[in-house]
């Protein structure tokens, strides 16, 4: 069941801070705190969905619209060389946090990706670079 | 560009074998020859689509929507614990295949995933498993 107090929820409420990158009248985009890449933000519907399985269709499409802007945006702000896109359901799948959402990674040549939910990002580092998802999609 | 030369445009075209899960309009499912974990299958849409930055928004929608019916169906078929969904641009992002693929991972409490590109399953471990996301879906 999905629960309203989860963490993205409360940022879509505007009771948490986030650096957010886009919204449009279905989805929300902000940066990951705990990035796997520099530049690694995340797609999330606005209406409630725990997960992949209860997502409704038209909330998927819109999320996976956004996640595309995302990543064409993303690999030009960031110069990157590619773009991992990952989406977990459930702790087992990956998830941590049961809000469903869509993670945009920038991929760079040679670079492995961090761990997920590792370190957590320099605030000013997040402002950067989020200012640059911004100044891509414009 | 895309190359209609690639191995899952040969798939689409029936040019080349693969187990096949699941077929609508705009999209089509197969067993992943090197899963990273047992039952793990591939979503493709049937245009022509080398990544998430050129793939319209209907054939990504449509991807999507048979992404969910396929996770849905893959948990109750392996009994998986979660369902982790992959989606790689550009050999940087973890791109092999130059024809846009979700991947739909079973995962189960405490199993890693095995390597990207590793082992190739056994042919009737294919066949089993297709065949368990066939029922599943059914």
């Amino acid at each position: 069941m999905y629960d309203d107090n989860n963490i993205f929820a409360k940022i879509l409420r505007g009771e948490i801070p986030c650096n957010k990158v886009y919204e449009d009248d279905a989805t929300f985009v902000f940066m990951d705190i705990m990035p796997r890449s520099s530049g690694h933000c995340l797609v999330i519907p606005k209406s409630p969905a725990r997960d992949i399985y209860d997502c409704d269709e038209a909330a998927l499409a819109a999320v996976m619209k956004t996640t595309k802007k995302i990543a064409i945006a993303s690999k030009k702000a960031f110069d990157a060389d590619g773009i991992t896109v990952q989406q977990f359901n459930e702790s087992a799948g990956g998830q941590v946090v049961f809000h469903l959402h869509v993670h945009v990674i920038p991929r760079f040549e040679g670079v492995k990706l961090r761990p997920h939910s590792g370190d957590i990002e320099a605030a000013n580092m997040l402002v950067e670079n989020a200012d640059k998802l911004i100044a891509a999609l414009s």
